[in-house]
């Protein structure tokens, strides 16, 4: 998505070990026509796989995962990673662990809210070893859910996430591929 | 905003202590549908302010945030609550206490994301007593931004959040506004 890729190569910048900052329109401040867009092309990608829910993590990938289930009208879930009072006992768990904060997190949603046969879409903002999509995978499969594929905003190329999500026979879009991720440059996947 | 008041008392459930639980359509599970509809309330109330930026706090305030700032076409920032590795330490923060997380967390927003006379609006899913919206009012003073109001989704008005609000001469637009919470029913505040 050329829009995107313009966007990191202008605002993002890269932090030593293989760390993308995208804070100024992604992941802290967001910029609601990137959004839009993105919402959009996922919505676009997916749109014939009858989507029943739309799933991410808090809190990245809420913003997309929003303006995707605004396009596909439908719900949209994000897991949380942290049990709040709120929350009952009556949840799908699993663990995920985040290298950006490098610590274990338990994700869980709600088995009021997942079900049995749903169609369901991934959305997450950033793809590298695939932990948080596991996680995703590892909660609709408890619910016996359907995976319809998993939408990402940005996928670190040179790591093994995308590998093992095919492996897996799940349809994979990412919007933005990022084959070099270095302090002198970034260069994209050419599709 | 009458919808809102429907949906409550259609899904809302009670839970001891004070607590309503609205996950199935604002802070778990999300519903797009009244998430526009809350987007454009708040976007129509502020919209003569000239607000250049709208501020919430993760992870339940992201989505009636990032529509709020679609309809006022700015940008939106979440305020962290922990410090992560992308984060780096030119930050601004305060500190909120969370009741239904029986915890004290720091929140934080990058210096580069919020800027001297700058109108900010902040939005929230709930208020009570007010912790969270103190907080992002201490980030804004920090940056010598201007509060120009706050948008808020579910208000315990027989908490004192909105009082302490007003006395700070804050106009304070609150979509659904609980006058009593308990087991055995929901009153609204009559307008």
């Amino acid at each position: 998505m050329r829009e995107l890729e313009e966007l990191i190569l202008k605002k993002g910048k890269v932090l030593d070990g293989d760390i993308l900052k995208v804070d100024s329109f992604l992941n802290h401040q967001v910029d609601v026509h990137i959004m839009k867009l993105i919402g959009k092309e996922f919505a676009n990608h997916f749109k014939d796989k009858k989507i029943d829910k739309v799933l991410t993590v808090e809190s990245s990938g809420i913003a997309p995962a929003m303006f995707t289930a605004m396009e596909l009208d439908c719900d949209m879930i994000f897991a949380r990673k942290k049990k709040s009072l709120t929350i009952e006992d009556n949840i799908y768990k699993s663990t995920v662990y985040s290298y950006t904060k490098q610590e274990m997190k338990e994700i869980m949603v709600s088995k009021e809210f997942l079900h049995e046969g749903e169609n369901v879409l991934l959305i997450d903002d950033f793809l590298a070893n695939g932990q948080a999509a596991q996680a995703m995978i590892a909660l609709c499969t408890q619910a016996g859910a359907n995976v319809c594929g998993i939408g990402i905003v940005i996928e670190k190329s040179f790591q093994k996430g995308r590998k093992i999500l095919e492996d897996q026979g799940i349809d994979v879009l990412s919007l933005a591929r990022i084959k070099v991720l270095s302090t002198s440059g970034i260069e994209f996947v050419e599709e």
